[in-house]
């Protein structure tokens, strides 16, 4: 294990360089010029030199560098839940399964483990930024930073006791804490995770509206995931989700909007002109059967669409490649429009947007000067990926995470050559297999799955 | 390169044995014990000793051995031509891209080079058995069987010249030589490979029908992959594709339809009643926008559906545990059930129905004694796939292919620890580099792909 922090100037040599903006731009024969925490320049190599005489130079052959991927919605710790109920719909998985378990397991240690080993597989896979949305941010806050990973930490907010907070004023209470605590962190965003319209009254949410305003921070909701919500909500609130968070002052360019399988066409306008950003998380909807957020037609509209893995526990995997590829095919069958989410927008949707939806476009999601020097290689020289006719259409329709080489956030090289320098695998797998263990004797699993 | 050819007896012993048949069933502590090109024994491990005194023995910790897959619907020589021509609509991306490149470099150096680099992608990634569907199958069947890979190769037929044949005889004189050059190769199967309903006449489909028949090969047909070839059909033939294959006698167990996403609720009983097998490829359907085929309501009403990726300039990958994820979460989000395709049953597809369609079920597609031990052990040890609450469920949904670590054909071991045996990667590679170039200048193309 590598403690190497952010280092002094030194100039990356890829064989390609993808800056994402402007979208499905490539350039060959350039240097990507790494000060401290943030990009320097990008330059041709022919006048590296000249620029910067006796730089330090990696050479990184063979390799397309990107920005790190940005992972709009994750549920971290629930990594160590991964596998532990399939094919299943939304609600028994989660009242039957995930929230039975997460009854008995919930707790710092818990939250600990899981977005360690969370951590260790985004790292792993380019992704240098997530968006979690759980229990304890404090202790997933810690790991992150530790791990020197990039993370924007919700507050969460739900209808009912858990082991972070019994009361709605305690939800509150705890999550400002945590704000506090975490505010003048560089690694660290804060948003409210209000966790779904129909598990959180009108009370939390105009709460929610105003806080958020004061703080300037993102509110990070499940919204129409999936078939049922309309109908309720306009049985208990007489109104539709929208018009609700419309009255209560939540539908504007805070609101990150996670999975909206259940939007018809008519609500795609509305989306633009309030600026909503819309989460789009393919896997988790096709494996739940949710439905389908149709973001070709939202893209279309104006709405800044970013893409998340969700949890692993719905997933199975947090691979933001996987998820780019998902979002392009799902949107072409889907529309029946093969020219839909082309390989460079699935790649912007999950930089660039995902950056613009945090409100730190000016920080990350695309390779320039002045920006953090968030980034990752890609090694595309394995038979997987070869030949190469164009590097974005083989980074988001043949790339797999195991060819994602290194990784660097704010500068600092937290994957070496596909190895992990700030987090020790060795640990994070035995952790693993504890947790494993205590997951299924409380539940009365049986591992073999048998 | 080490030609290893299959060995004397040895016992491997894994963590977890998934035996495909029954369904569902994991196996703890378990021996699978090779002998020769085949599996003599499946016996607990506390029985090996007894009943096989002094066996070699491979420990495979922390992995779970499968029966090797089995791609049902390949276009190898195309694993050249991955990433040519991505994000456009199926009649353009033939008659623009891929045909006119196809047109330049089609011949027996462009399909020698092409299918070896599939293969090398395919055995990797645990696959053990391919249903090609290309020109040149001899020169391919000479790769496949110098690769130590099974296959079943296609002798094709379309309507119009290609540098494999002019005429509609020629195509099957040269088919039907190719067929008895290799009819007695233990690792070769061979059937007829006509393009689709719309590149093929009735006289070929009957003289087809026909040699099927008395060969007793299978027919490999792209079949309702796209929307119009109903309406073309009726245009030209004034007949529905189904009812035009069934006149000419080749609506029956023989079919293997690729693609099928242009069927409607009333031709699945009559699929059904027929014996047709389907060959799903989710991922190019997605692609291309082709539309879905309703895997669900075909498994429910008995037909036998099997998994193929389609060519890797389609999709752009030869993975199959990819495929199978794609079509139990596919089936899922289509039918609105997420209890549709549950992974035991898309392991299934890809493997045993595979089998099965190819008239091989008593050969391969499960772990069984007296069938041919082509098998392929995947590691579960690593972060991306840890925990294991359920073995199945995690080679589904969560295993990439960079975790298969070793595969045997006919008890060879064609790869091991993820390193090629039979195939030399560095001149893969070199072969691959030297054809981007050839294919590159061809057609005009910049590789940096701006």
């Amino acid at each position: 294990m590598n403690q190497t922090a952010a280092q002094g100037a030194r100039a990356l040599l890829p064989r390609w360089v993808v800056p994402v903006v402007p979208e499905g731009r490539v350039l060959e024969d350039h240097a990507v010029v790494v000060d401290g925490e943030r990009i320097a320049a990008v330059v041709p190599v022919a006048e590296l030199e000249a620029g910067h005489p006796g730089i330090e130079r990696l050479e990184l052959p063979d390799r397309v560098l990107i920005p790190g991927l940005v992972n709009m919605h994750a549920h971290s710790a629930m990594a160590l839940l991964r596998g532990l109920a399939d094919d299943l719909p939304l609600m028994r998985w989660l009242h039957e399964n995930i929230w039975p378990a997460e009854k008995i397991i919930m707790g710092p240690d818990y939250v600990r483990a899981g977005t360690r080993l969370a951590i260790a597989e985004m790292l792993r896979a380019g992704t240098t930024c997530f968006n979690d949305n759980y229990f304890f941010p404090d202790v997933a806050a810690e790991v992150a930073v530790a791990s020197g990973m990039r993370s924007v930490m919700g507050m969460p907010v739900i209808g009912f006791p858990t082991p972070w907070a019994e009361t709605e004023d305690e939800y509150f209470r705890r999550g400002l804490e945590f704000h506090r605590q975490f505010v003048d962190q560089p690694l660290i965003g804060t948003s409210f995770v209000p966790h779904a319209p129909y598990s959180v009254g009108d009370g939390a949410f105009a709460r929610i509206a105003q806080l958020a305003g004061e703080l300037d921070i993102p509110v990070h909701l499940h919204l129409l995931e999936a078939p049922g919500e309309v109908e309720s909500s306009r049985a208990e609130h007489g109104l539709h989700p929208l018009d609700r968070l419309d009255a209560l002052g939540l539908l504007g360019p805070r609101l990150l909007a996670v999975h909206m399988t259940q939007i018809d066409a008519g609500d795609i306008p509305r989306l633009a002109r309030a600026g909503v950003h819309v989460i789009h998380c393919p896997d988790s909807n096709m494996k739940l059967a949710s439905g389908i957020c149709p973001v070709a037609d939202l893209d279309a509209a104006g709405v800044n669409v970013c893409i998340g893995t969700d949890g692993a526990a719905s997933n199975n995997d947090l691979s933001l490649l996987a998820e780019m590829r998902q979002t392009a095919l799902l949107a072409k069958v889907s529309s029946g429009n093969p020219e839909a989410v082309p390989a460079a927008r699935a790649l912007s949707m999950a930089t660039i947007h995902g950056a613009r939806a945090l409100g730190m476009e000016d920080e990350i999601g695309s390779i320039a000067p002045g920006k953090q020097a968030d980034l990752a290689t890609i090694r595309l020289d394995r038979i997987e990926t070869q030949p190469v006719f164009d590097v974005i259409s083989q980074i988001v329709y043949a790339v797999p995470d195991s060819q994602v080489t290194d990784v660097w956030v704010a500068g600092r090289r937290v994957v070496e050559s596909r190895e992990l320098t700030t987090l020790d695998e060795a640990e994070v797998l035995e952790s693993c297999r504890e947790w494993q263990q205590r997951i299924s004797t409380a539940i009365g699993d049986d591992p073999g799955g048998t």
